[in-house]
This record gives C-alpha cells, sequence and structure tokens, in this order.
C-alpha cells in the first residue's frame, strides 16, 4: 500500500459528515488524514477525531499529532488573526 | 524556583480573562500552565493558548503538548460522551 496523506478541512458541515470523509480516505488506502480547522471549527475537529477513534475504528487508529497554531485571514486593512489546529490521525501498524 | 503545575479550567468567561489568569500564573513563578476544555470551550482554549504565545509572551512560552480525548459527563442514563483538551504552555529556557 503506497503512503498517501489526505488533508480535510472542518467547516461549517455535520460532525457526521466529516467523521464520513475520513472513513472514506482511510477505506481507500489511506494511512494517514490530516484534520485542519480553523476558529470555532475546532471544536468540530476534536469531535471528528475522537469519533473516529473511539467510536469506529477503536484500537486502529491513533492521533499521532495535535498541533495549534495562528492564521492570518482576509485582506489588508481587515486583516484578522485566527486560531488553528492541525490534528493527524493515523493507522496503527 | 520551585516547580508549579497549575491548571485552568476554560469555560464560559471571556478568552481575555483566561489570558490574564494564565499571565497571573507564569508572573507568580509558575514554569507550566495547563488548559483544559471540553466541547465548545475547546476553540477558546486554543485562543488563549495563541495569544499567550504571540501576543504577550513571544519566544518566551511554547506549547509544550496538546492532547485530545473524551469524556463522560452527567449521571445515568444521561451519560453522554464529549471531548476534551489539554494545552501544555511552558516557559522556554
Amino acid at each position: 500500500m503506497s503512503e498517501q496523506t489526505n488533508v480535510i478541512f472542518i467547516g461549517r458541515k455535520s460532525v457526521m459528515n466529516y467523521v464520513l470523509a475520513v472513513l472514506l480516505q482511510f477505506d481507500a488506502g489511506a494511512d494517514e488524514v490530516i484534520l485542519r480547522a480553523r476558529g470555532k471549527a475546532i471544536s468540530k475537529a476534536v469531535d471528528v477525531a475522537e469519533i473516529v477513534k473511539r467510536r469506529l475504528y477503536q484500537d486502529k487508529v491513533e492521533v499521532s499529532s495535535c498541533k495549534i497554531d495562528t492564521e492570518e485571514v482576509g485582506e489588508e486593512p481587515n486583516v484578522r488573526k485566527v486560531s488553528t489546529i492541525e490534528i493527524i490521525l493515523k493507522k496503527k501498524e
């Protein structure tokens, strides 16, 4: 199986919508799925990661990395800073 | 300076309220401040960590750990699962 990395941006859709997207990527052979979110969607990204880990892929998927950062969005003079999160879900060996 | 560990639970107050709480703990000599949040407050915890790191303690404080988990809240038969985050802010050497 070739190594694949897939990024899912968490936005306004429902949590289960994104959970399904993660499952589809793992089923398609991905070894790693990266969840990215910013602002209020950060909580949703954590929900997605936890649901995938606990309910669906118990003992098969782990959070290999969880990083937070800040991004600038918008254009001058309306630039504002927004927090971001990146959660990497990885298939266990 | 003795090693201290201090936990701040992020809830319904404003972001700046918690930023101030972190600053007070660092000023009081803490080497590490732990932010804990669950559910929708997770986004706020990330905001607090990023503001402390970028605006106030630039190059002096780093995120040494960021973990997500699931907790059960409520009592039977109304137990529900909620996502949690734990962010550790640490003074750089």
